[in-house]
């Protein structure tokens, strides 16, 4: 399962709510398992999964009637489902009915009700929740939901759910580590497709299209592929251009695909033929800086403690001006999940997070050197999610 | 230019707005050519396009100072920025400074605000619209940003613009018809690739990859990859599974990736082997729908009537039984952009809208059968922006 229950209990019980109303595609697909295609791929279409506190009624997936297959095809562990919507089907004359079907066709015949805030409205009544805490994702509702919600329950208390929920996320279960482990792979393998394309006069864009087209061969989808040269590489977010590789010119991986839903975030350096001597050195600083945080890397360290250690460390290590907005965070369902390893975190580090380490360094005009790399914090350290090194990595020319 | 300007500032007359803020990532890029990835790949991230009325000031992208990198690398045709929060970065050595990482420095030097909001805020007051008529894109904005404005500007007032600005975009300029054209001819070579894997015993998954590898190996990005075989097909957003295809089954596609940030959304049925005779019959009859639409499809034509003109003819064609909520809806840099042709819309349509026509038909158990195709609204009539045709395609079994 993808949900951290016993801590969501947890959170749940130390913010004394009733229940709580996942709103955003991250939540709702954690909490439940039902990955709601058009919640993913545009803003507005709403699914929710309400959760209520121990003893306090049954967690039910909200969702409108024509994303009623994919609940009934998916790996979804909450069985009340309530739907809204219309959305016009047939019954096939087919007297075998596959287990998806059957299914679709039970959730088909549940009452349905007018609209998304409709079907949430009668979801808290019915757990009569018209004076409760309600913990609410509230990122993932549309302008004037939260205020349909507050009129209509006046007794209720409506609570900023999304930073608890995010904080739940922030421990991941083995089934998300398996997940992350995976995707983290197949970023380097991407990497390796990449780098195998890499040559004087390839472009860019060459290259993209090798690390892409790898991640689909592995299942996963697309999402960053920021891949750049020589003083492109200096560009943070470089979205992959005509521009041709020279021999010992940088190359910038700053990449990750999604596979059953998880992340990717990963960075190396290459070059074409001999690095030039000087970034060798300041990507040793900046590896230094990761292999630092690795090694002390422990549940109950201050995220703040980890940031001020590793920048240290890679001024002390050869880059003396180095400075940083963060040195990582974490990565699960959203590129950018909790902690955040900052000067001004206030999170402290537990068994069971995975966090993406990173050292990027950019000189603009000039270059872009980065480690970054996905680690799972362990109570005896880091169990690192790749495989590759990060070094540069030297691509014959 | 991706920007119907001159529709733009007839919506912004109409409404009698002295300015109007985009804040969600598609009219971010359609007002202004930037693409801030963060903003596209997460939720949270903002960035603002603020484009007032002619004479009440000039146009201006908001950027993190983080995505300044890409304000300068693409190409954006609002030229005033204003950044907002820190992010290092250092100068490199290099007297031979590119286009991009020279006006990124130029970008960088901009004086700095702490947060989005507070340079929205800013943006507002420097083009004194203190007591103006402010259209705000509302869907973009997180809970709380619109009570910030509201209560930092007493006098003006707040008008949601998401629903204008979807107005603005339904018709297209020449240079979103080619990329909705490209894209859709990708998604037409996907199909082809994916069948080219359609064998007995290949899965919906070993499909999917054909489809978006040859997807991504176009430079477009895949989005939505609904395959199914068999009763599978019924099922509509069905996801590939390791299902394996059998003779005479049927393989639905409802598909379409994302190029240069325009989204593609077609369907195709294909069978292995022969087709059932009566999976032919009714296929025609959905196809029969769609060509009726092509052939009335003018500038004026209400979508409401296009709606009841085409479920009739898919009626009377063979499927007297014949039921839907739409028949379709634009589709730009959102796979459902205005006008929706749905028997309650109040769209008309115009000259330069792109719409994706379609009649699905689902019986859940047995199959679903859909024919979609992607035109131009011209004025003597439609233009396809596929090739290729929409009855079944027989592969070899």
């Amino acid at each position: 399962m993808l949900l951290n229950e016993v801590r969501l209990k947890q959170c749940i019980s130390a913010a004394r709510l009733d229940t709580v109303i996942a709103t955003t595609p991250e939540n709702v697909t954690y909490m439940s398992g039902f990955w709601a295609l058009p919640q993913w791929i545009r803003r507005g279409p709403q699914a929710y999964v309400v959760w209520p506190a121990p003893d306090k009624g049954t967690p039910e997936i909200i969702a409108s009637t024509s994303t009623l297959d994919l609940v009934a095809d998916q790996e979804v562990w909450v069985s009340k489902v309530r739907r809204y919507g219309e959305f016009h089907a047939n019954v096939g004359s087919s007297t075998t009915v596959d287990r998806a079907n059957e299914r679709h066709l039970q959730l088909r015949d549940l009452p349905r009700h007018g609209d998304a805030i409709e079907a949430l409205i009668a979801a808290l009544e019915e757990a009569r929740l018209g004076r409760g805490r309600i913990g609410i994702d509230e990122a993932g509702l549309p302008p004037g939901y939260q205020e349909t919600l507050r009129a209509h329950f006046p007794n209720a208390s409506f609570l900023p759910a999304t930073a608890l929920l995010r904080e739940v996320r922030a421990v991941k279960t083995a089934d998300e580590i398996e997940r992350l482990g995976q995707v983290a792979q197949i970023a380097e393998r991407s990497i390796q497709a990449a780098l195998a394309v890499a040559q004087e006069g390839a472009t860019e864009a060459d290259l993209a299209r090798a690390f892409h087209v790898r991640t689909v061969e592995e299942g996963a989808l697309p999402v960053l592929g920021c891949i750049g040269f020589g003083e492109r590489s200096a560009l943070m977010n470089v979205q992959p251009s005509d521009r041709r590789l020279r021999a010992g010119e940088i190359i910038r991986f700053d990449v990750g695909g999604r596979f059953r839903h998880y992340r990717a975030d990963i960075a190396r350096i290459a070059t074409l033929g001999e690095p030039p001597p000087q970034a060798h050195r300041l990507q040793q600083a900046l590896l230094r800086g990761v292999q630092h945080a690795c090694d002390i890397i422990r549940p109950g360290l201050p995220a703040a403690q980890l940031f001020e250690t590793v920048v240290r460390v890679v001024q002390r290590e050869g880059i003396a001006h180095y400075e940083r907005d963060h040195v990582g965070h974490g990565i699960g369902l959203d590129g950018y999940d909790a902690p955040t390893l900052s000067a001004r975190s206030t999170d402290v580090l537990e068994e069971g997070m995975v966090l993406c380490v990173e050292t990027p360094y950019y000189e603009i005009g000039r270059w872009g050197l980065q480690v970054e790399d996905m680690v799972v914090v362990r109570q005896g350290g880091v169990e690192r999610l790749t495989q590759t090194h990060d070094a540069i990595t030297r691509v014959p020319s």
